[in-house]
């Protein structure tokens, strides 16, 4: 399968050049960036040196040209919210595959999308075209049909593995649910603004993004559809002074006194997935356990005195969080194995 | 005054000699370590070089002759709980005054200490001379009566300055607090341990003591205190890879629906209070802001979503959550300004 | 003694109005930046909540107004090379004092400075009232007598104080010396470009500005004058993720076949100066013990297979580098003492 | 082929595991530690928990064990030196392949290994079998007739693939190099020390093991054959707050007047070769680029002021500058693509 990168001059773009390019079964044929169209990859994002070609340049990035390149089966898009759908219409009218980074077609809701997004969703009538796609919690094959594949995002990632399987067997509430996530500086991609320069970030733990962060649209979402009910959340996402990686904290009010059910749940539900690995008892997940890698790992306990469950996770928001599920997405899609070009 | 501290060989030992060899009124005549006796403080704690006599050395630290010292009016213990206890009970004896950063005389209950230091408490005769002292919250003077000062932890304080008021107020709902506190590596003090090392905490955020931290037992005396009742809340420390500094994120049923009473709540229990600064309403703190000074830094957000509010702080986890903490005790005992050697 | 802060809005400025607020003596009156003009002080350097008055705001920096000014007897500059030369004359006519933090006077030679700075000099009238001031190495004390004292940069710094001694004193070769330094990243000052930011700078160590770097031209021309012939080096500067600290490891050519020499003539030299700290052979400075102090700490080795001296330093790049020496220049000139405000 | 890996439980033997784990034609059969027998790998070592089967343990290593297994074709030695030998005499005598991570084997004279690690050679009598291994810089195929393959260390790969090839060129004087070099924390592996703990390094930059680094002992060995002549260097190691990566910067008096003989040099030596990246003039390496990559980055300059080169890298220090170099060898050794497994 010949794939393409629309929009690899960021951090997510970046990882998924370096993921396809070893890929033992895709073949990357076409990588893009308005900003960057004329400059070797391996001069621009020099931590490639030596993995592409050093000749291999960002081509432009037409929305037209794009769609009726015959040499792409498959795009990746590493775009902007309401750019992505500009690019998703005229590639999906020509019969392109589409994993799209993202947000455009994580939520089913339009009017939730203009709430979280401040402005109308940018392409409506793709919505029947597109799926939100978390590999390990989808219950069918259908989702392999459709044309758009919404890839989700670092933090909802982190929250729905853990969660999902708990709200879908009954094991904690859908009401009260407290969530706490840590996320490393890369989580906003290559911002340049005071804030996110080196000596403002370093030994900084900060919350923001507080009450309302956009990506609680997507987490409330998949919530709710796992509950079968409305599901609102308390989420407050931080940034730690560390490039990757997210720690997630959630606070559940548990419906059996024991974490037993969640460890069982999670072992059914993640049976034979490769890219979840479930702590044992007494155990909590560090974001440095799982940099560079596409897993995410989770750990659970109860509170006797409060009569919640805590449960943990661990991810690569860059990985995990997003190009390697989007890689994990076109392994799946392939029927290649899960795995394939991600250890 | 003249002042001495027991078992400064750690960090925040270490920052109380530093604090008070500046200091403009008190005298810091003596020095003491167990396992340093007889090395130059210069030597063994290098970031004091030039601040210290090059020859002054630690001295041995037997309680005895420290209570039978007469040139040393008050002592600081920057000594392990149990260990604290075994110097206190002389030096009470002997008439000194004591300002004691460890845990042993945090809690009025001795139950809750064995509970949760999983031992007896090493001298429960002397808790009639006690008395947990954080400066802001302190009703009135009676504190000064006692020979023993409780100064608080780090955690504990960055809870329960933001969360005090607000339950003495009747702002917030007692039950189902959730905290999550995100710390700096040095909160474990100088501990060399594999899971320590810097290869091992860079990078690195975790949750760990889940679900009952230790610190757990002053916060939830002190909030029950404020409350009028039994509180018990949900506590998660997490690690950042930073050396100081503690963020703190609390979840609290406000049972008023707007976060102007907070503001308002704040600014009475702190006006003139030189080391709690309020944020705006919009903003965060940030632990890179109160570094290297005995300031906590306060922010609130109310959710009409979720009809809870988000109360967020940070401070030094060794200045305001230790050392500075303790010498403004002192500050506040000798009548001196409360700021005193500590901008 | 009534000061004003001539462009407080980067890191330097910053430090200047930390310290002027804690000094026991100096009045700080003024405290002006172009970009910040009418904005709080603790609005825009959120780190000084709390030390200074909650609606202290910038004032504009119009040179002919501060120059008028009659309640500001000194000035320090805190502004770009170039920049400063246009405040310095103004304000050097109308009879006040500066201390300026850039680069603009600590050149004799406007053909060095025009070589280096890629600019003609932009003001070579005032230089006759100008000098350069490392206190440590003056050896009188004609330099209180000149209006504008140019304070030394972070690399110069780390550099001249080991090296002037031991050229002056003949017992290192002035041809052949490399200079290797290792920064952190707030050198750069408060730069917003994607280089600067957290997720390019962690983890990141690298050579740059070789192999002339600007500040190049200030170490020659004082280590010139200190060997009493021309002095030409090899420096190479490089980045270290950290926010403070510069590293400086100088190789010379011994000229006398034991280190005990250079320790010998160090405690010559500084004697009674609280700022230098000589470590015992063995020892090598740590940017982690200097860190937050106007400190800089000195260590030296002989190395019989090569016949080298290999002599090393650390210091804070913000205070001993910047701020902090320009308000120990500031107490030598009104005879305070030297440490005042600085521990 | 099938492999072992001696010694797992530090940092170089973690990478060994992963890559021989991904290795699509290397079978990795044993895994041996000492001190981590029957603990389950994923474990001890989490972050590779998903690569390798949840129950696969450390063995036991018993030096006879390990040399009698007909399951092993050849073992990786990553073991303390001294130890390495211990282990190395039986498996050679029994025929096995050995790639030794340690110094036992790197140096061809038991005098200078005497000297510089302060104990007789362990294994005079196997050196005859033994030869040191750096990829890039082998003349021709002898050393693939040799039983021990002493893969070179981090430091001396940093120098040498620079160096070398300008010396056999005789593009740079052999007397008077003064090498800088600057390394991340796990260049000193999992060392459980006050000195290595997060609070103590981060934001530390400091000198160590001047002026006689153990490693010296092989750049000067290797520099000496590469030259025909014996040289001696001025090597200054840093220890800098990251947890992975080594920049080095060379200071060598330049023969020829112009750095454009350098990059010609390198692209002669290195044409090819995927792990050697030459940077354009004006360029210098950063470890940033090169974290997590088996690559080396080479920049180069000339100073027309001083008349030297200076001379740039920056490598992985456990990939490049251990396992990946280790892996690498292998690779070469079996006639696979050098690229295996390390991309």
């Amino acid at each position: 399968m010949n794939v393409g990168i629309i929009g690899a001059s960021g951090y997510s773009g970046e990882e998924l050049v370096r993921l396809l390019t070893r890929h033992p079964r895709a073949h990357l044929v076409s990588v893009t960036s308005r900003s960057l169209a004329g400059i070797p990859l391996a001069k621009a994002l020099p931590r490639l040196r030596g993995l592409v070609p050093a000749d291999l340049a960002f081509t432009a990035s037409e929305p037209a040209a794009l769609a009726a390149d015959p040499k792409v089966d498959l795009y990746f898009l590493a775009l902007p919210h309401g750019v992505a759908a500009e690019y998703a219409r005229p590639l999906v009218a020509a019969g392109k595959r589409v994993i799209d980074l993202s947000a455009d077609f994580r939520l089913s809701s339009t009017t939730t999308y203009h709430e979280f997004y401040e402005q109308p969703h940018p392409a409506p009538d793709l919505l029947a075209s597109a799926t939100f796609v978390l590999p390990e919690l989808m219950l069918d094959d259908a989702w392999k049909e459709k044309r758009l594949l919404a890839c989700p995002g670092c933090y909802p990632t982190s929250i729905l593995v853990p969660l999902v399987p708990l709200l879908r067997a009954g094991l904690v509430a859908p009401a009260g649910l407290v969530i706490n996530s840590f996320s490393g500086v890369s989580g906003a991609g290559k911002k340049v603004a005071e804030d996110y320069i080196f000596t403002e970030r370093a030994e900084s733990a900060k919350a923001y993004g507080i009450p309302k962060h956009r990506h609680l649209s997507e987490i409330e979402e998949q919530l709710s559809l796992a509950a079968g009910e409305k599901v609102i959340v308390q989420f407050n996402p931080h940034l730690a002074p560390m490039r990757r990686g997210i720690a997630t904290t959630i606070v559940a009010r548990a419906l059996v006194a024991n974490a037993n059910a969640v460890f069982t749940a999670w072992q059914q539900a993640y049976a034979g997935r490769p890219f979840v690995q479930i702590l044992p008892p007494g155990q909590t997940p560090d974001t440095a356990h799982v940099s560079g890698t596409n897993r995410i790992d989770l750990g659970a306990a109860y509170d006797p005195r409060t009569g919640n469950f805590i449960l943990t996770s661990a991810e690569d928001n860059l990985l995990k969080g997003a190009s390697g599920q989007a890689v994990q997405i076109l392994n799946l899609l392939a029927g290649w194995p899960e795995t394939e070009g991600l250890l």
